[in-house]
């Protein structure tokens, strides 16, 4: 008997290590395809911008990846999961990454500390990027890059400790699958306090009205949204956090069909309103209808999850003219589709979610948007604001008319 | 015992869940590599159109991607595998999806209800794909959704049920291990039902010759060539159905070695044929090796498959030049690759591969293209031809002449 | 007590069948992830050519990754991994591949013999492709390839046996955890014996000075050094040769932070040495980082592996700077990141890591890198001198001038 139960426990512990192995596998598979949706932004960035701002963007989406690593690693990932204060607003438990006591699977399940920390650290940076697309063909780059870096490395952990890290929000209810509102508003939080003190590029609007200034490159903008829902397989199915074969497929399934009906809603209302089959609205609404699904992607049915991506889909066209009419301009529509869908999305929890007793109702849902959206807000505008009235955000109309490529790169993007 | 005999028993139910969690994450695995073919594909054919026709491509295939997931949802999955009629010629269960009784798992060995249909969801949009490819630069949006919609709605799930379904060709000894018939040929008799009834482009043929009409975009062809090898090693390596590390790392083998053999034969014969080192044979050539190796990835020898390639590369120059000697104009070479590569794939089986009694014999083979074949290629036809007659499919010489981006979109490609 | 037994040694065989699915899976993984950076390559060697030399890149970059699964197939794999002559100089055990006795998984722990081969098989071909990038614009396209063949099937794998198959090097405590020196550094070279034989572009270098001759598209490049670095997870977390959770994540987290730290390295020495944000700087400096990680990225710490990608990228504007002093024309700085960086990720074994006895130490790493960039040079200068005396290495220059896409390949890149 008693060599059997020894057998038995050792076939046990390999069973569980054979999980272990699988459920950490899967998340670093996630990991590197969340790094992916950096070249998805990073294209469809590119592509939506003139000719002449091209090296710029690239310069910058490049760089934020590495700043947002290297800072994350620094501070960010002891600031959002610092494992104290519960239920609180701020904690901190140093710098750099420290072992756990008791080792690299200490406290963790399904994974190791630092599968933990490479999978946190690539969600962290998407915030900037986001940032990065509004404030396109006019913004100086280093200020750009001083905002960034604070922004990652303060503002985005601070409101993800709020829920994702066991503070106040979590224990308030508020319920956010993937982070519509943790990781997309957030970043549209930021890009909208940033047009707000940037200004519109010169000529896009005048007393005569609107004047649509085409991206140079519609094939490398679909690639980007086609990287951009490549990666959010992993961004949404790793937010699971372990193998788990039902949850995993499952959120498969929502986010894509969400996508996939954010398409049809941009593409029906865009045609009604514009007459046209409106590329760039399409590539939005597949880019709105993930967001919008991404607060609830393991918890609505699929009808469900047609019905919130179709809605964000709709809401592309509706609120890229809107924020057009409010001249605000934003040459990728990051705040349509990130704000806008983000606040769509965490809504969307309360309407169609069931995550049981006090979690993500509507009231909680308000609750974890206002306060995240009035925190992310206001540090952005202030930080932009200082940076403003000391070194300046905005390139002079000389550059901005040349072209940033030339001025801070004495580079083309094509020769 | 009984103490020893539970932990027993408890070892072996989370060895089996390990085991679970192992093979659904790989099916998912694949689902997001297939999935990338979809920008593979857009890239291939966005390379290989006219600059100002590329928009409209890529509008057609973000949209197929939309449209084919939502209506494999409502329809074709359930049409393709109705779980009813074995042996039968056509069955449905219902429309949308609903759990099968016993919950996610019942009657999966190896992963989840929902891991099922998004693999498969992802395939059955690649169909239309392939068509759009070869009607471009000249079709008409909004009829072409038509097609594609009922295309991968009905026809493509009816041929597939006759096999993979369990239908009367799989009772037959019909073997297709990953789609060359099933997904490929399919796509490609649409293509050539399509092209057929829609013409050539302006000026592709003339009483004094073939005058070819170079693609826009080298680089972006390429990119779609690279990006449809590595979103094959799921198309292939998924079709395993489960994670058997020998025969999805067999399968890994003969697909990458009939790739690069497809390369090797197209140039060869495109030296020889045409006295020139010819980028678009070779791309071609690498794809007409994985369409050749995806009928018998699984169960022929490694020579074996490199032989599949060779030849299908080798059938590239001589069917693209077999093709427009016909006057059947094909912007992206899809019909050779796709079409033709797929019947010698398919054929292959019976050759190559050893996959017991009666399955996979000349005859069985022969039968199943010819069935698929009739079946698919009559049925595109006839609502292509209704479409033509009605509606009409093709746009005016004007727009053709201006291209359809401006006309059609309102929007260049490049500014 | 037999039941139970029984049934825990079933449990114990289930739990091992799992983690060998999931260890294999990864490898597989990793595999795909390997062979998407032949895509990083040929884009990111695209964007840095002249637009007039763009086909034949693509072309070449097209057949090295055909050839080289080919070659390796045929003879590659088992002079590289013979399974004799521990502790020798060259072994070989026979042409293609032949099961080893028992079978598919005879002697592999954590995944099968296919596994094995298509893993390694994906490694080899990088080789060659990094001399692509060094030669282009001027070499002729068949002599370039039969360099590559023989490259690939003979060069490699010996020094690659030296180490990894075994061989006098393994045995002298030599290490070198995923190839900075046995993958990068030995394609440096050869890149390094074929700029100094083939001569810089016509243009390059004049009396006057340097003249860049910038890069036909930044969007390509910069696409490509994304997809590097997403294949970079593959090409050093594979090399882990299991998914050990622990080791494959602690690899992910050394690889990103050193390609981050190389890409701050070398934005801030091009900002002092060239008053510039330098995109293509920062591009190389991501990879210098990566090939620096490489050698080491299981065995260091986190700030170790900050440190060396840092200097990884401050090494990029030095010595891109200083080949240009020598008259040695790269035009997309191949020598630079996998020359350089790769003897220096090697050495920074000997300086940070900590691999045990007589492992790695300042010695052992001096003797490796020495002797296998004596060899490497040595072979890679005959084998292309021999192609120079006979067959001509060089285009003429009616040709480099007018572009090698018209004349070798009859078609433009873009039309």
């Amino acid at each position: 008997m008693n060599e059997s139960l020894e057998l038995a426990q050792q076939a046990l512990d390999a069973a569980n290590e054979a999980k272990f192995i699988a459920n950490n596998m899967w998340i670093l598979v996630a990991t590197v395809l969340v790094f992916i949706m950096h070249l998805g932004f990073a294209a469809l960035e590119a592509g939506f911008v003139q000719k002449k701002n091209v090296v710029n963007i690239l310069f910058k989406n490049i760089m934020i990846v590495c700043i947002g690593l290297l800072t994350y690693y620094l501070i960010g990932f002891n600031l959002m999961y610092p494992g104290t204060n519960e239920g609180g607003f701020f904690a901190f438990s140093g710098f750099g990454l420290t072992l756990p006591e008791g080792g690299l699977t200490s406290g963790y399940a399904d994974y190791t500390y630092w599968t933990d920390f490479i999978f946190q650290a690539m969600f962290a940076a998407t915030c900037c990027t986001i940032v990065s697309g509004a404030v396109a063909e006019r913004v100086k780059l280093v200020p750009f890059l001083i905002f960034c870096s604070l922004f990652v490395t303060i503002s985005y952990p601070i409101t993800g400790f709020w829920k994702w890290g066991s503070g106040w929000l979590d224990a308030r209810g508020f319920y956010d699958f993937a982070g519509s509102t943790i990781v997309h508003s957030v970043g549209g939080w930021g890009a909208l306090a940033a047009i707000i003190l940037l200004g519109p590029r010169k000529g896009k609007f005048s007393a005569k009205g609107i004047h649509p200034i085409p991206g140079h490159s519609m094939p490398l903008a679909t690639l980007g949204v086609f990287l951009l829902w490549f990666g959010w397989f992993g961004f949404n199915g790793g937010s699971v956090l372990s193998a788990d074969p039902g949850l995993v497929s499952k959120v498969f399934v929502t986010t894509s069909l969400a996508a996939a009906a954010g398409a049809i809603g941009a593409f029906i209302l865009s045609l009604i309103m514009f007459k046209t089959y409106d590329l760039s609205m399409v590539l939005n609404g597949v880019l709105g209808g993930l967001v919008g699904i991404t607060a609830s992607a393991d918890g609505v049915s699929v009808p469900a999850a047609i019905m919130i991506g179709f809605i964000a889909g709709v809401l592309i066209p509706v609120s890229v003219t809107a924020f057009d009419k409010m001249k605000l301009d934003d040459p990728v529509g990051a705040t349509s589709v990130h704000l806008v869908c983000g606040i769509w999305g965490t809504l969307a929890v309360a309407i169609f979610g069931d995550y049981g007793d006090g979690v993500g109702t509507l009231m909680s849902q308000l609750i974890g948007i206002a306060a995240i959206g009035a925190f992310t807000f206001t540090l952005a505008f202030l930080v932009f604001f200082i940076l403003k009235k000391t070194v300046g955000i905005r390139v002079d109309i000389e550059e901005e008319t040349i072209g940033l490529d030339i001025r801070e790169h004495q580079l083309s993007a094509y020769n």
